[in-house]
């Protein structure tokens, strides 16, 4: 489904595209100028973006869109960082959480100082070469639109929720160190008992918010309990769980015990004849084709 | 369905029934004593209990059963408080929230500041005289038992819920003071508003509880969904929800609203045909008959 949308209204892609301009260079091949940046601060875009995920549904599809079109509209406007991390500070404008879309691997959002957050950016920790036997399985609960956007609801929660200051203030600065230091070290124990607490305590801090949100549904607490279940029979961390702002289960596990888990999900939550037809998923446990 | 239980082994009935025995009275007709104390503490009992609500279901089964328990105890064993609140002290060793359960109106649990819990009793801040246009309607959700029990989630909350020590230091002591005056007054919109949050609030503690408990499922979810649509379209506060350790809502209005309250609720929730048969419903939200 393709359907045209008149950005000129939409502030936030505008904030973009004028921050993008701003710092437009000059289109360089082998050397020479073919664009001086004084005329590329003129071009006009037309952007088509497509997505194969679910859009809406709080699996990060603002976070993927905005990092992709700060990404490509950067190359078009052959804008070069004055700092480390500069784009991600443009990229959040459009959604705070594409800022570290940017990057691959474990990235910090490191909040900044500055009032008007011009220094609140992306910090890559860790690049994606640095583990790559960590693996994830997105279990797709719902890719129904969400009632309550990510924005609108982060912004209620902080007015209302006292648990959420709280987390701000004292839980989550030393659970970021932490976990960033189980990061590197590649502990997965660790790594994935600090991801699954504070998973279930940003989703503690929606519904301590006034009028409460529920992200979760009740498909997703049964992914939790079988996470904990797996875990508990095999008497040593296998999996981990982590839900952003919808029902959607993000499943990680180390590679060597990506099948056992996946089969284990799948006899639990038999896929739709139609995914079967299609394709999608092979019985046994063993994935075709899809994103992971 | 009637079962009978060996109370020889079940250490909370034990330990109400050695506190009672320890503080037995004379039992006396016309001021003639019937039976000494020194006799009725010999006395052994057989109880026989009958409960007309849910089980272990979230809805204080445990609280009604050990205040009722407590209190024919005193009776049958002629027990008289040497410090008010004696009895929910004793009540509360069957079952916390029992402490509470001895009284009517607004009860308020002290802490106490003891180790051994001997001051830890319930006070009670309005009788039921005090503000009888308030009115409760049990929504079961639910009937069957939970997973987790109250007690046993309480003991992992406090081991492992950053969120639940901060809600127990510092917001449920400016809450307790607030909800108190309110109801003193009573402030409808402000009782509600905050037996709301707090109720989120406490469901939030429990999810952040490693692993989660989650007492509330999607129905739930639903019925606060709905009242707060209630409130919404009235523009003013015209019910409130609370939420034990369950599923099952309790959902709270002035006497002149409650029957447009209820209306809506049957009205979103149909009751099933089994019960319309039995007359517990009458169709246009009056009920006959069940306890509320």
């Amino acid at each position: 489904v393709c359907r045209e949308e008149d950005i000129t209204r939409n502030g936030r892609v505008q904030d973009v595209l004028r921050e993008i301009r701003a710092r437009a260079g000059d289109r360089t091949v082998g050397g020479s100028i073919t664009v001086p940046a004084s005329e590329l601060r003129t071009w006009r875009v037309r952007i088509v973006s497509r997505n194969t995920f679910p859009t809406a549904a709080g699996l990060a599809s603002s976070a993927a869109g905005y990092a992709c079109l700060v990404h490509t509209l950067a190359d078009v406007y052959a804008v070069k960082e004055s700092v480390p991390g500069e784009l991600s500070t443009i990229a959040r404008q459009g959604s705070g959480s594409a800022c570290r879309s940017l990057y691959g691997g474990f990235v910090e959002w490191s909040m900044g100082g500055m009032v008007d957050g011009s220094d609140s950016r992306a910090v890559q920790v860790a690049t994606e070469a640095h583990w790559p036997e960590l693996s994830l399985l997105i279990a797709v609960v719902s890719d129904k639109k969400k009632e309550t956007g990510s924005t609108d609801g982060m912004v209620r929660s902080v007015q209302t929720s006292e648990l959420l200051r709280h987390r701000a203030l004292v839980v989550v600065p030393a659970r970021l160190a932490a976990i960033e230091a189980a990061y590197k070290a590649k502990d997965f124990p660790t790594f994935a008992k600090i991801t699954m607490q504070d998973s279930n305590q940003f989703h503690a801090a929606c519904m301590d918010t006034y009028p409460p949100i529920f992200y979760m549904n009740d498909v997703s607490k049964r992914v939790i309990a079988l996470v904990h279940k797996i875990n508990d029979a095999a008497g040593r961390t296998v999996a981990g769980y982590t839900f952003d702002a919808g029902p959607n289960a993000v499943v990680f596990a180390l590679k060597e015990d990506q099948a056992h888990v996946l089969a284990v999900l799948l006899a639990h939550f038999p896929p739709p004849e139609a995914l079967l037809k299609e394709g999608c998923v092979r019985r046994g446990g063993e994935r075709e084709r899809g994103g992971s």
